[in-house]
């Protein structure tokens, strides 16, 4: 497959008093691509995996380069591939990148675990989530 | 001196379904003690270091390490260091501790750069702001 | 004309611990509608009417009705329509629907005023804006 | 009793372009209040409510007037009263008030309904709340 991509305009919320966008609010777009991806790639709610299936993705660690801001109006385009697979653990990539552009503005490495939602203890990639994070790659 | 650190709450609208604190949370904290350290040490507020003397202090750079979740009404104290002072570059330490514990549950080295918000161009760090910094350690 | 619309689904960061809409995150969402209406319909960004024309729109008063909550994932069809035109002031309809329902589930009505941002003066609301704002009606 | 109070200063994740806070982000300081005041008085924390207790208290209906705007790092004096007690509905009045100030520059009534978090039915006020509320005027 590929990375899986959205476009998210930079809204006026999320820019601040000179006028870029804030650098809190890049993390409120990464995480929305994140839940996308599993509606479209895996076709279940990101909340269904927690209140069905009371699984949790806690970001354990998360690197992050902001090379170029975006300002209101923007087009950011969001991609997100993943870079490893662990047996409770994922790493994903992700690019911000400025509409036309083709390299990333902002970029990110996150990791995150697996946990059962009611013990907090961590629990193996369940496998149509291993398919596909397996497929997620660019 | 010694780190500044102010002590936070965690709130409702900071935590997510799971009950814990939503990692994108976490930064907009981060920025509130960088904020409260310049009014607190510089005794100047960090809007006037925007308005008047038209600085802005992008991140560049963020690495952050989530060990131990945040829940609704636990007290987040947040600690904020110097790590390293460049000529237009500053790293800084911030560490998240629960309330009476010493070791930090969420920790970050982040960098920024000095700009000049008419023309975004790095600017040396002014003498008095750069006073402050030495003194932002342990 | 008509009303202006675009369709937002909720995100994971908008809903509580309870699962529903948090609800200060709805007012986000009533300005995404208030913005992206000027590009759509003025084919001039939100921004450009702060920045190049200094021309601000704070919210004098806004009276919420909810009605029906939103889950995660709803997909919330915000329609903004024009309910009364003074010399500086406007008062908008925001209306929040479920994807495929009629009747809105949120509904507000907000009043800005037109100021210069520079003296923070009411000012008469531009022609151009004021011809927009007397097509947008259902 | 008395209303509860709180302080908050704005913070710079608050304020937008123009330099003043986003009227959406005066919801969320009001839901603070909101918290507090039931750690404060009734001693047992909102999420406890939540999470043990199994009761919601969604927002129904808010009406809210901004009569002069908040910059970066005013405090905002927040006072919170019961106006009116129904059988499972109470209505309360937010005020935000400039540090030194006597007269609210923004002021909310809000009215939120009691629900059983599994069922969403309305359920009456619980006695020890109603104890509460029912000192909780000027």
């Amino acid at each position: 497959m590929s990375a899986y991509e959205v476009t998210l305009p930079v809204r006026f919320g999320q820019v601040d008093y000179a006028g870029i966008m804030f650098y809190p609010r890049f993390f409120e777009n990464f995480h929305t691509v994140f839940e996308d991806m599993f509606s479209s790639r895996l076709g279940v709610r990101y909340m269904a995996l927690l209140r069905e299936r009371r699984l949790g993705f806690p970001m354990v660690r998360m690197e992050t380069d902001f090379r170029k801001p975006f300002r209101f109006g923007d087009p950011m385009r969001l991609r997100l591939s993943c870079e490893r697979i662990g047996r409770a653990s994922i790493t994903f990539r992700y690019r911000a990148v400025h509409g036309p552009e083709t390299e990333p503005s902002a970029e990110a490495l996150g990791t995150v675990v697996i946990i059962n939602l009611d013990t907090f203890a961590k629990v193996p990639i369940p496998p149509d989530i291993l398919a596909v994070l397996q497929d997620l790659h660019d």
